[in-house]
């Protein structure tokens, strides 16, 4: 680990958690130069949902090199980014009777972010932006400015303007509606906001410490924006893609967002890919307003159509993330039973699920020494007091319970570890209880 | 193209200007769905450096992917990854007595920028960046805020704060040193210009017209710099990775820089990568403070590694470019000279030579007319007025001559077509000339 | 009125509805070119507490001129200051057991704002000053950022930041105390809201309709102000000096702000004056740090000092206002109930004193046809709903029942005029009723 | 003293530099508690221009007061209001051919110059103000963004956005017209600096060191602000009201702004007062768009009224502070001459004279040492470099000629005082000389 040291800036983060040298990946498996094999319930932060190196879309990558096919024509047109845009309208869009344009933003859903907002701000003449408590989406100066949390917010070293939160449901307590004050500042004249452009909402806080939006305050939430056209902006880049079951997050909730921020796991196999669609009528761009190098990287629409091929052609492969979503559930909730001095508590939705722990602390501990035990898994959360889950999707039951059997071990140790008739009770998560 | 147009957003740019569908790419060729074949003097802006699916690099990715390596690891640490740093530090900045620290952005040129100026930002404590008049840093919230373009800087659709522009070296006139300017607003206590926390500047201002500044007048700013502690940011995302001959393109200048972005070709095959080189006194990032998903692409290390291997083992590269360089320059030339109705003129360093025109359209003309002729190659210049040759690095003689003699035959036909007795002048380019 | 409409600028406002020429004013009288006699309950928005022309202030005033004392002195030390400083500490601060260090500000309360929000920034370091719906500061850069009013913010012509409104006691119905929201957001670390410098707030927003703070929000309030050490301001400007009957409105809260803004009343004749209260802690200010060109004027120095010796020796004219305001409560509760379909409600304190319609365009109307009856008086909140009584403090029970009188008769004419049974119901005045 | 030291705020400024208690002021003298006699050379900073205790001022102001007449109206139409607006109309405007309404902001030139701002920015729908290395515009939040000195600046404690600074005349030599800078931001369209509402400049820099700007300089300025449809705002309320012999200080220079701002001298007799000229077609305020308190000081419009028909019913005013500003130019010359060691300088128009020292600190010391002597006189300029000759403009010759004897006197105390063998020489005040 020298070389990184010594080489590298100090901002690298995750090698610190997990300080070894991968090497190979194959599915739900990590290897590190000493052979050693890990368990991933981490993938890229959501970014593997596919597993490492899933053969189809490897094969297809390989052959496609193999081809002189084009890797990089920022965004002239290419065959493959034809055959993307095809089958992502034919086999994700028109089945949901969901009618977008899709732009390639730069490579990264931060830069999909970005072009989300100015856009809304160019179709509508106006600069605020609602984002919500804990939201997180993303770090370059646009993003930031909707990002809630605190020293993320103190790095960009000026202030973040054009830009409101609001808390998200449930961070008054389960007995306020928060949208009841939102409202309040969009009726009143007199309330010193500014009529809003858009609103930019997670479906699901994944960052945020895995919170769940309702699906009623969702609607509700579309509802405000319509009512005063506002545009409704989701954010899709960590749930979308299937990480819930549905290919968008938001399918279940009878929610149509004017546009959809989707990275990530959508290049199907790890590599730079992000996209915005948009409702056809909010699509006022003047040609190459918003543009960036590798906005057209070729590469990953290779292996993001052999993605969609495999995975989305019918409603299988819901099923068998919504199984072993109910699988994962039950057994986190049998480890919350278990562990009453842990306090804990789950939350989430198909395959991204927080284990949460009211003691101060713990889940940190839980997931450094799921490291020790071959398990790659993170916390969340403003407090960093939930353990996330978010295995491929392409995982297997026993893997899975496997995975789930690592934490449960993980917080014996831990809880043998801390002392907790002498430890302070955490600071409570919400204000509101 | 009728799927471009139907399922594409309005913002898409090049395919407008290059209307075909491209399926391969070798060397400096392109070829489109009818098997024509196109000379590529464009280079994905400057991505392309060592030609489209240079044959080393694609084997180095087709190993890689075969043996399941890993693609996506966030900033964990990799095998490919340490091979990256190691290979560039012996090959690039050790010969060089360049000591920096390498920051992994997220892949895409314009969060290099975000990432120097949040840190230049912090690391001093103060807001203000200054930028030069048609300058190009990318079109994220912080990037378009140094950027000069009006449109694109509109299209932010909120105002851009924390920077103020100066003028860059030439924008006056010949006889009027800029820098004169930007020293009367630092020395002087009621400038109304805050002390700024960094400068970034281009060495050649790519988009802004191929406008090149004197290594005199690069080495004031930098003592300028010193001297107020200001920061250096140098932005060579598209003229760094040998464009001018050397690999950065401030060597020969004989400065330091403070910080580097580098983008566009440091992947070396056209895939998204980024990063920022940080003097180490500098590098006071906290662990995770600038992150991003795709900031570990470890595909783009493979082929970066081994184009550095491939390139820079010594300066045999270098030579094979200037040598290029001097053609180049010499038959643009001998275009300028032999259309004095033209009103050409010619300038650039390296592999980036522009050609331009004081007469009003005729530089897009040539362009559109290079195109039927098989060559693809772009204008810039805040009105267009420049023609841009940017071929790969690695084209030969004859190829770089015979693109160039494209050249020469559109711009015959577009002054044939332009009656230019009856047009009127261009505006001129520059205020002062 | 000829001369107006021509030399005048359109933003005059208060001429066109009260549309004569004033030429004396005599207690709560006002009379014009046609020697109409009016009676005053507007009284300067505030600023006439002791009458026009009060005797004793006047007679000062002409002693002071005719002994060719200083009227201008910039911030120089002079006699008439230094006697206003001791009868202020005398008379107001020290029985009050409130230590302040006074800061004479440009004569306006939109300046004494300006300083207490650059001071309370300066002295934290942070920029946030949170403010509240419906909050009116004034007009001038700073000032306007911390009001509610939509379409004065609008008139900024630039983005107002650095501010962050929150909801008013009340303005989420009666079951919400508005300041779960802000705790909710001081607490939570990725609340996307900076920690703030300074809180402003009045205890009864009289421009925003009279709407009366409650003495235990105001101090849960403090206690979050306190907590978090952030600037705790009252803007007293409209309400102070007596209006609520006690010297400052937020007496009988029982907090101790740690700055006050003063203004209107405070120079005792109409004359322009205003400053800052300062708790001594927080007066770090360098000299000359905030400076104007009639922060010293003399001759209000003046007649304030006269105003304090005359009303504030002791406790007889706080009982007086506290008497007349029952007595004005008392008629206009019988204004509310005698008229039910004018669905009125009476609120304020002292003597401010609003009476407000929920029928749309009524308050309005009332005022209107008062003028035409001899009564001026003016409507307040975000929709005007409210007639707000500002009457001298010093008018006699007569003139005050007299007044009252004039309203109840002008309501009945505008009910009269308005088929209230084919009009729609006004737009709520709260979106929580 | 003391009861100053205990009770105001530190931020007091001028009672340091000049420690004494006044209490009466009469013509150009003023005195103190102890009886002592001061020649005023400072006159308010220029607000005192008929004088302290103008007779014919003061008779009519006890008149006004004795006869109940109307003090305090907010902005309701009183008859003292109507006769300033026609005698303002008919002395001034009408003889000099200019066109403009009048709004009455509140009573700060701060205030006059925050109305211009926003309704340039109303009127063009733009946001950025142009103002001027050193420009003295106020210190309230939008005023403070157009005011160049540093310190004043960070007093802000939020950054000043939606303006930008240009160098003054003369800020970069004798040989550099300053405007081509400013001509090639305009003309570049990616020279980063958005097309401007307004530009605001001084035709002297009063506090910037009595600069004073060229006609010629002043007329392009214009021309550029015409070319490009940019409000031109003179802020002529230092200088203007007779300071530079003619009432407007540009009338010479043939130039005729879009706005101006007026406050200081014009209320006469000290009192505060301010206003904004506005040419008709930018008058495009809603009613109350602007408002303030105090915005109708009628006191003021009683001595201001008085004061026109005193000092500008004919030319003689203007020729006799003419004469006087020869006289104080020889004598101010000779000074200069006759100490060369003191590296001295003269410059100004009318009655607003610097005397400027290249040697560090000498400027200070002589106004002093000044102090000591009698006189009361102020520096200026960002270094303090200045010693600014304000005298009142009804001053007789020989008290003007005694003012500048005891300067003449103070300077050679001080010369004596400072031992300039061993002194370092001042930094240079210009970058460029």
């Amino acid at each position: 680990m020298d070389t990184f040291e010594f080489l590298e800036s100090e901002v690298r983060f995750y090698c610190r958690d997990f300080p070894t040298v991968f090497t190979k990946g194959i599915g739900c498996k990590l290897f590190d130069e000493q052979g050693r094999e890990y368990l991933d319930f981490f993938s890229g932060a959501g970014t593997l949902n596919y597993g490492h190196n899933n053969p189809r879309l490897k094969r297809r990558l390989i052959e496609y090199l193999e081809s002189d096919s084009i890797t990089h024509s920022l965004d002239m047109a290419t065959a493959v980014k034809r055959e993307f845009l095809e089958r992502f309208n034919s086999l994700i869009l028109t089945p949901r009777r969901l009618r977008y344009k899709t732009q390639f933003c730069g490579p990264t859903g931060t830069n999909a972010v970005e072009a989300a907002l100015k856009l809304a701000r160019k179709a509508t003449g106006r600069q605020t932006v609602i984002f919500f408590m804990n939201a997180y989406h993303g770090l370059s100066l646009g993003s930031l400015a909707v990002t809630g949390n605190g020293s993320k917010r103190a790095s960009a070293g000026v202030p973040l303007n054009y830009t409101m939160p609001m808390p998200f449901d449930g961070d008054l307590g389960a007995n306020v509606n928060t949208l009841d004050y939102f409202e309040a500042f969009l009726e009143e004249p007199g309330s010193g906001m500014e009529l809003p452009a858009a609103i930019i909402v997670e479906t699901i806080q994944a960052e945020g410490g895995v919170k769940v939006a309702n699906y009623e305050w969702l609607r509700r939430l579309e509802d405000l924006a319509r009512h005063h056209q506002i545009v409704f902006i989701v954010d899709d880049i960590q749930v979308g893609c299937g990480r819930t079951g549905t290919f968008f997050s938001f399918e279940d909730a009878g929610i149509r967002p004017d546009m959809v921020c989707l990275s990530k796991a959508i290049g199907g196999f790890g590599l730079p890919m992000a996209l915005l669609l948009i409702r056809p009528e909010l699509d006022v761009w003047q040609p190459g307003e918003h543009t960036g190098t590798f906005r057209g990287n070729n590469l990953a629409f290779a292996s993001a159509s052999e993605a969609l091929d495999c995975y989305w052609q019918d409603g299988a492969f819901t099923e068998s993330i919504l199984k072993k979503s109910e699988l994962a559930t039950r057994l986190l909730r049998e480890i919350v039973e278990s562990h009453a001095e842990a306090r804990a508590w789950v939350r989430g939705r198909g395959l991204i699920q927080g284990l949460g722990f009211d003691v101060k602390g713990l889940a940190q501990q839980v997931a450094h020494i799921a490291f020790e035990r071959g398990l790659i898994i993170e916390t969340s959360g403003a407090r960093s007091e939930v353990v996330k889950l978010l295995p491929p999707l392409t995982i297997d039951e026993e893997d899975l319970k496997d995975g789930i059997a690592r934490i449960n071990d993980s917080l014996e140790v831990a809880l043998d570890r801390m002392d907790l008739s002498h430890k302070e009770a955490q600071v409570p998560q919400k204000v509101f209880s």
